[in-house]
């Protein structure tokens, strides 16, 4: 018999104990173990819960439990989770988590400690809700060598993207519809910001590469000021804006990772990725081009990736030795990504082609309709964003957006 | 130390030996296993291959050899397949393969099998090439309801359907095209019949629904009958023709499975799956719709995914309680697929539109360029296969191509 801990009972915990008492006979009997929640921790009273006899509000209680072999942490936000949680592993009980902010900044020293405690620390919710990349990406792909992970991590920024694109609707009103609909926090700051995306993205290359990337080591820009102009254009040159994640490894070995919007061409699988959906291509050698795409939030999705894991925990032999990485001291390994060559899109103000062209070089001009006389928008050839920047600095004109073109 | 025989040295099986050696130090120290390929089960004499010291002709030494922990079966076909695969697991030997007629054939046996010699059967390179989706469907989706899956599952077909439509190419044409690049083989049989999709979505089903879905009990249709004038049509419809392979729970609990043409609309993620790709979408419960998407055949792509399974059984403790299905005596399982509510594609010919109305009542007319007077091609909304049936037999023209719409 293996007990189970819920920490926290938000929307994804409510979830978890929801899909766990629905699926309960086919998991224990798929798995041949028995299995059941024991405790729910919760610091609000709701006697009228049909789970309140679980609930708990002293962590204490399950620590000592030697009945708890499996915690499920779905409280979110470091604090108290991370000190929660090394507390489950230093006990040798198993965690699964949904909490992306957690393994971002201390996923290393977690899996560590597991590891040492001869237990796991499994994390498949924390990344693209429903969809199932960490384990893919650990295990299916052990004998390949990955080139680069790169995604839309985000629901509400690509659900935002998608109004302005489709409906010709303003950030602002694009941003309150998503608000409306449940998808966007009344704070969307961690979304539009791309400091969700970032924490994801940082758990991706973490694993595919194998060193503990920090999210302050990667540069991330939101999507607060992209323009419906700029959605008109990219549209011209066959392509749209999308908040992209990736990770890759360049040719010196370091690894380049960024979350900002792109121009996504239409024949990249992303640029079909609509609404709140979240989809990750992988790069190996060997296997190619590989796609994950479904629901990268809610209740549902999100709780079904924690079942999973508590399924995992529940039959693992001793700790992962795939679904792990090292921690790292700096971050030389990170590659500056304004080193990195691309071509950009590029939209300027109060200039003309002379200007343009003197500034750099031969362009590629894009066009829109009831396109002002002032307004420019073109396609600088490839070049790193240094060079790029030096170009503009000597330019006169007033760049309004500037966006590097994903082929 | 755990050592592995390859059986069958092709293009698989080449690769495999291939990517293992290339991958072996970071396989070994990360599983912290001790690995390595001590035979190569191979019928011709190759003394110039740069292993031929390891090459064997006879499978007792395998057998016999009780350093011999993983065997990799990438012979294809039945026979003598099945045999060698029988008595490996019967020497509690675990057998990875890529060999889906193998195992939608022998699945059920073969699972059977590991489970009582604790071992295990993993086949993760017999379905979708390098694209993971075996393991994600038996363990990330665990504590969900599988409602359907789906697919786009022969690299070849899909070469040459996008050739019809994104060419306006004759099917004769792009067979030929697809046989000089090497995608479709001397013999494209398999290929084009379905059949090799049949024998996949074989193995999809039964992990999803639990039980063994033999291949004789699927509706197969291939795409030999498809015309470019159905090409044109479908876009007219905003879909593309697919062949798409497919398992679904019914509302009577029984299980619909077809491999067929059908038209799919523009925004089913599967519409965009071109070239050899190949792609799979899953709908859960809890989880939603998910896709996996990747290169669905090849040498490395393949060998990845056998790599792989070996990593996995390399470090398993005891035989896999979820990658596993119940054999199915009889086939009262499985739904008739012709009585599942549809939308259809027809195209008729030697008719009129009175004639049309009088057999199908009212129908949405679709145009093509240079449309002949006596074509007509139409969707029929939502009906059974049976009842359309019926409703041709009473129809006086001529029924050129019949596809279910894909929504």
């Amino acid at each position: 018999m293996s007990k189970i801990a819920i920490m926290g009972y938000g929307t994804v915990g409510s979830g978890t104990v929801e899909l766990f008492y629905k699926h309960k006979d086919k998991l224990c009997r798929t798995l041949s173990v028995d299995l059941d929640i024991k405790y729910i921790l919760e610091i609000r009273d709701l006697p009228d819960d049909p789970y309140y006899n679980k609930m708990i509000k002293d962590i204490n209680i399950i620590l000592d439990d030697p009945e708890i072999k499996i915690v499920a942490e779905v409280m979110g936000g470091l604090n108290p989770a991370f000190d929660f949680v090394m507390r489950c592993l230093t006990h040798g009980k198993s965690v699964v988590t949904s909490n992306k902010e957690l393994v971002a900044k201390k996923g290393a020293i977690l899996l560590k400690t597991a590891a040492e405690n001869d237990c796991n620390f499994f994390f498949e919710a924390s990344t693209g809700g429903a969809i199932p990349i960490i384990r893919p990406l650990h295990e299916c792909l052990a004998a390949d060598e990955v080139y680069s992970v790169e995604g839309i991590l985000n629901g509400t920024t690509n659900f935002i993207l998608t109004k302005i694109l489709s409906e010709n609707m303003p950030y602002e009103k694009a941003l309150k519809l998503s608000q409306e609909l449940g998808y966007a926090e009344k704070d969307p700051t961690a979304d539009v910001s791309g400091a969700d995306s970032c924490r994801k993205i940082c758990i991706l290359a973490s694993l595919a590469f194998g060193k503990h990337v920090y999210p302050e080591w990667v540069y991330t820009e939101g999507i607060t000021q992209i323009k419906k102009e700029d959605a008109e254009y990219a549209k011209a040159y066959n392509s749209v804006i999308k908040l992209i994640a990736s990770a890759k490894r360049c040719d010196n070995g370091k690894i380049a990772v960024s979350v900002r919007p792109e121009l996504v061409c239409r024949d990249n699988q992303l640029s079909g990725v609509i609404d709140v959906f979240n989809a990750v291509t992988v790069y190996g050698e060997a296997a190619g081009e590989l796609m994950f795409y479904g629901r990268g939030a809610g209740k549902l999705p999100t709780a079904s990736a924690v079942v999973a894991d508590i399924a995992c925990a529940a039959i693992a032999d001793g700790t992962s030795r795939t679904q792990t990485w090292e921690d790292s001291t700096d971050s030389d390994f990170i590659a500056d990504s304004k080193s990195i060559p691309e071509a950009f899109y590029i939209l300027a103000k109060n200039t003309g082609e002379g200007a343009i062209k003197a500034a750099f070089g031969e362009v590629l001009y894009l066009s829109r309709e009831n396109q002002p006389p002032e307004e420019f928008a073109f396609i600088v050839p490839i070049t790193t964003e240094i060079e790029l920047d030096e170009k503009i600095s000597n330019f006169g004109g007033e760049i309004v957006s500037k966006y590097v073109i994903n082929g």
